[in-house]
């Protein structure tokens, strides 16, 4: 079970550091165009293995990856002062067009992990490029929403008092500010929202639904305030994702992937609940919305399609 | 964070062992009324703490359990030949009788997990009793239909080819024949039951139904036919309940507990959703049936009244 | 990485359990030639999944071994009222025979673990079998003095107060009677036991050693007189013994294995510290012994090499 | 069991992570002087319980540790350009100067693990602080070289083709410089080192040991060169020593505690093996050394007091 992480920024190497610790994997393999930060990265995780089980560490180049049966890419740049979001995207998707058929070439057996933002253009792109060099789609899979879906969760039990084991709730959609809170499908321990609120003497009015929602869709402007990035809740999301597929667990998460249509929009990629096991996202479930979710999902996919449409046009 | 395990036959070893394994809590005592069984118990798990965290186990007797934050009860005896369900009621009655007392003597500030069958009117006697000692009712849980749950949710995964992790399905009342599994509100990963099959094109036909609803209220008489008693499953809901208590987790569990009111009978232990934490269950939500799971349910309760009145009236 | 359990008895059963709640692998199959009790094991162990991380579950025959990387064996049969030690061992030699060679077939890749008694003679047969059957040697492990192992330090923790997880202590030689607790290498974080004791102004008399000494030797008569059996300390062994395997951890564990030469005694089979990863063993250490260590080691061959010259003449 | 973490840069953040994620202790409080980071922190760990055990995150200030039982102290300023040592040292002893008592006054039940550098110096003065706020002096740890002793097993580890696991190697004296690699009592699964090397033909000559000496006391140096902080290995560390606290292990650990003489040098704090259990720091091992190692730690102890003496003298 070799695993490797490719741009070790705060979140692949939060993330390394987490897949040692859970033990998810015996060996990792840290790539960065910066071979002194993986390198000192996997020097820095190697001394906290001593605490936790036996992990093999080290840092390399793509060509280290072979025979990797799940890699994680978390490689990127950060906008330039003055730059459009439209050229940092192209400078990213020029970055993947460099890697993935590389990390392809090295691991053609392994399952992609998509965590750079644009999160789903990113994974749009990188499915093209591997598909281009012989990966099936269905081996790359973005993290999409399943941070945004673990801050639901994490919000609502705060407010309800409830572990947020127990809060069952779903973000759909882009992984960014059209995403799609699915609050008709939440439930409390087997109990529709809003029967739990009402037995439980709680207001589910506009106030607590606005704060919930401005609390996941702000979270990462939020934090990025307040620490200049986040990668604690993502790394986390990155180790269960990779659990699945080495454990082959076919939980269902919300992650990103390439669909022919959603909501009537043609080839975009986005969140939706999906099965995932060994060879990658076996099986994606179709949400259960109401008028106004599946309005704003179509959005969300809109969105993200002129995103698409405005990069092709630019290349 | 003492936890005392009093009965440690085939439950209650196996649920010290897993307490151990899982590093829930940091001192187990072992209590049985056969004293080498509990110290043979205590000798062989001191053996498996190596492999795992550091813990302190010992047997000892019910003064011993002074200072424990949680005690496990899963003491019991048999039924012998020829004897009546309600004789064997009343002996396990008779031991809660001069246990429970000694119990919340020893160990004042607990919380009980009963784990004895016929689990809930055990629970109901252990709640009467613990009570008159002086412990507040919402401090004794049965584990009730916890395991139940757990067999409804790993076999529909099972069925569905999902990990039972992202099938979330509840059953509730009695830890017996007249349990209900709440077919109308299971959901894969958000969605309902009925449309996920449909995507999925699985016939949620009533062979599918029938055969999972077998198996989940015959469960406990295959195993026992097969291999004498169960043991595995139970010990793993006991120490997931044991981790919601110590750690104030407030996750939702389908506990037994002593209810004023079900679907209008009145004073009645049997398992509804419930809200685990430091102090014991800290809330029931009220689940949401159709018509035929309120008849069920309110059918499941009766039975048991039943048993607890016959109980009664031979006292 | 899927994992094959091959005898669910209380050893075999327990085991899997195990390795389910630990999430070391992702498939377990489950044998015994009581298919019933299999299925029944099966069964408990899949509902304490949902407590757990998703791991498949599933009983069936040897062929189901199909690709697994890892097969613990656990079969045999117990000693008859007036059968001698060798016509027991002989009818678990007979087991073996007709067991390992379709084991090795259904899973050619796999790491066999052997748990039977007499620990080291089975460990023996089944290597001498493997290998006929064109498994390389070195992936033939008995679990050994592992357990004995686990018992001194846990009991030299328990006396020295100190967290079994700090003293470094080995057992060596035959799992049985005549095995070698190695006290002149003991340790206490870096110290030794005798330094250890004077600064903490602990007797370390002949009674204190005797005592250790004896809950070691004696440790399983005494649980098997309290409970019938022993299992869990076996089971976190293997479990631990298994995780070395499959995330190729290069652990060092006492574990037994075929020799061809120990203290002078010719080919055979016991346990010394031996290093642990993806292949098997993949290196024996040779322990620093004092002479009476040595004598005692030596003691411990001829005796399992008498047993097996019993057996090979009586074949 | 509430935990604070008071300093949330990278070690104190990291450190709280660890801690949720490996779910030690059933709530953290973050504490900061710069109360933004401390809640961007908080929220970024928040948005990763849901992919773990259930555990309460909050930010606040030092009184929200009231009935914390253990406080992780991280806070410190860094080196400004053409500050002298000292001058740093004095600006990190005001901090705890002003810190120490309010958390003892807060959280008087506590046990303190200090992380931050100098680490012996700041031990020091915090214990000092907490004593006369009232505090056993047992009951402050400073996490010392815990971290040396982890670069030292993984390295050696490394080199030597064994998990880290099964090399028992110490560092002693300063985190830092003039820091101890007690090679004189390395083993390896039981075998002294200069054993296990010529068994394995492995050559333990001076350049191997001066690479390994190199990489332990160089480590720090070497990761913040590429990355800027080293955080994940101490983050590791102080969870194991959180561990050890509150599950009253009686584990051995390399921790730094004020002690009245080592190696003839009176009243230093430094690193020697300690034993950690509920109420702190609850004995301390004297190391077997050789004759280098004794002098190398009566240097390491005298650096120690003249930072001291220095520290006092400019007071
Ligand atoms: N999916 C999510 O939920 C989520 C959450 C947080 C962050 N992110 C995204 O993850 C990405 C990484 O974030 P970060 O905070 O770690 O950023 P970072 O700037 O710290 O790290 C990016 C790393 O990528 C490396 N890199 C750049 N080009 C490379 C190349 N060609 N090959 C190898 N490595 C290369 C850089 O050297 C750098 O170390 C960003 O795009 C960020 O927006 C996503
Ligand atoms: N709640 C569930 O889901 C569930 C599941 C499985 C079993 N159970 C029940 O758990 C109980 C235990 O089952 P088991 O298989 O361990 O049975 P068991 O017979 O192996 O163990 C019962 C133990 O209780 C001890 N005991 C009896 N009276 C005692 C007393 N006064 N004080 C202390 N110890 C006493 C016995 O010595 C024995 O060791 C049974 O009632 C069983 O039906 C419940
Ligand atoms: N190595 C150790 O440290 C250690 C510790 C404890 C027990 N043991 C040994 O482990 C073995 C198992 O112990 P147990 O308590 O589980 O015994 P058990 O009698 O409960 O289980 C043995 C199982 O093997 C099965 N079996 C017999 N022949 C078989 C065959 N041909 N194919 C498949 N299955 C077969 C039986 O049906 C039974 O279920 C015993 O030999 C015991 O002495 C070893
Ligand atoms: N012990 C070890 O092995 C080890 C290893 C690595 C780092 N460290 C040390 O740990 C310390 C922290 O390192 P870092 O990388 O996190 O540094 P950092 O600068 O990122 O964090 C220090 C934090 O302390 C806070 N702080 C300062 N004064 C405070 C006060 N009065 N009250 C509350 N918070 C205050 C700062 O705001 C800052 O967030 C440093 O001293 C570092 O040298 C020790």
């Amino acid at each position: 079970m070799k695993i490797g992480v490719v741009g070790t920024g705060f979140v692949g190497s939060t993330a390394a550091y987490t897949l040692a610790m859970q033990a998810v994997g015996s060996e990792l393999v840290l790539v960065d165009h910066q071979p002194a930060l993986a390198q000192a990265h996997g020097m820095d995780i190697l001394h906290a293995v001593p605490f936790s089980h036996p992990v093999q560490i080290r840092s390399g180049d793509i060509a280290d990856l072979h025979g990797a049966q799940l890699v994680v890419v978390a490689a990127g740049v950060n906008q330039q002062p003055g730059e459009t979001r439209l050229a940092l995207l192209q400078r990213n998707a020029a970055i993947f067009s460099a890697l993935i058929p590389q990390i392809v070439q090295a691991a053609p057996d392994a399952v992609l992990i998509i965590a750079t933002n644009p999160l789903d253009i990113m994974t749009h792109i990188a499915t093209r490029i591997a598909v281009a060099a012989g990966l099936p789609a269905s081996r790359v899979i973005g993290t999409g929403t399943m941070l945004d879906t673990a801050r639901f969760r994490a919000l609502l039990g705060e407010k309800l008092g409830i572990a947020s084991e127990s809060v069952h709730a779903y973000v759909l959609g882009e992984h960014g500010d059209s995403e799609v809170l699915v609050w008709s499908s939440v439930h409390i321990g087997g109990i529709p929202l809003a029967d739990f609120a009402a037995a439980r003497g709680i207001a589910l009015d506009d106030t607590l639904r606005a704060a919930v929602d401005h609390g996941v869709r702000r979270a990462a402007y939020q934090i990025i305030q307040g620490k200049g990035a986040t990668y604690f809740g993502i790394a986390s999301a990155i180790t269960a994702l990779s659990r699945a597929v080495l454990f082959d667990e076919r939980c269902v998460y919300t992650v990103s992937a390439m669909h022919s249509e959603v909501e009537g929009i043609p080839s975009v990629s986005l969140s939706l609940p999906g099965i995932i096991g060994r060879n990658g996202l076996t099986g994606t479930l179709k949400p259960v919305l109401n008028a106004a979710e599946h309005a704003a999902l179509q959005t969300s996919a809109s969105v993200i399609l002129q995103h698409i449409q405005a990069m092709d046009a630019a290349a």
